[in-house]
C-alpha cells in the first residue's frame, strides 16, 4: 500500500536511519539508511522516498537478499520486466545479476539489505536504472 | 509492546506460516515458522507464543542472527542474565555459545533467524530453558 514517511516509521520494525550520503550519487532521490548489524552478516535498512532507485548495480562474488518491511517497491533485473515488491516480500539477488531496485513512484519503501558473505566481494555500480 | 497473536499479525511484514511440528520437542510451547529463503541464507521467520521458549542450544560452525519484528521476546546465553527484545532489535549469536529465545510470558514474539553459512554447521539442542 501507498506510504508516506511517517506510515513507515510506524509500519517498519527497524529505524529509518540518516540520509544515505555516501551512496547519494547511485541514488536517483534520497535514501535512509540503518546499520542493523556489522557482522557476521552485513544487514541494512534502507529506506527510499518516492521514486527513488539506486542505479543498476552488479554484485560480485555472492549476491543479496532482500527482506520488504513497509511500503511499495521495485526490482528490476535486465532484460526482465519490473518486479513489484510489498512487505513481507523476499528478493534473493544472486551474484552477478545487474539490477536496482527502490520505491514506486508514489509511496515510501523499506527493505532490509542482507548481504550473503563471500570471498572478494564487491559492488559494481553502473548507469542510472531511471528514465 | 504486548502483543496478542491477532496483533502479531498485523505488525509483523512477514507470515507467521505453520505450527512448527518439526522442532517442537526443543520449545516448551507452541511456535510457527515461515520460511523466507531457502537460499543462500536459510531464513525463517519465527513467531512463538507467550512464555514459548527453546532449548538451550548451541549453533556449530556459524553463529545466527535474529531481527525482531513484533512483540517481546527474551534472549538469554549462558552464564549471563536475560535480554529483553523488542521489534527493531538485533541479536548477533555468536558460533558456539550456548543460549534461548522465545516470547516474555505475557506476549507472543516474533523474529526473523538468519542462518550465518559456513562448512559443516550445524544445531546442538540441549536441555529446557524454562524453569
Amino acid at each position: 500500500m501507498t506510504r508516506s514517511m511517517e506510515e513507515i516509521r510506524k509500519e517498519c520494525p527497524f529505524p529509518i536511519g540518516e540520509e544515505n550520503t555516501m551512496f547519494a550519487q547511485y541514488f536517483s532521490k534520497k535514501s535512509y539508511t540503518e546499520v542493523l548489524s556489522g557482522g557476521p552478516l552485513g544487514i541494512v535498512n534502507v529506506t527510499f522516498e518516492p521514486d527513488c532507485r539506486n542505479n543498476w548495480h552488479i554484485h560480485h562474488g555472492a549476491g543479496q537478499v532482500l527482506l520488504c518491511t513497509a511500503g511499495e517497491g521495485l526490482y528490476q533485473e535486465w532484460g526482465k520486466e519490473p518486479v513489484a515488491l510489498k512487505p513481507g516480500d523476499v528478493v534473493n539477488i544472486p551474484a552477478e545479476v545487474k539490477h536496482w531496485h527502490g520505491a514506486t513512484p508514489g509511496s515510501w519503501f523499506s527493505h532490509v539489505a542482507i548481504a550473503v558473505p563471500g570471498e572478494g566481494t564487491g559492488c559494481e555500480w553502473l548507469e542510472p536504472s531511471a528514465e
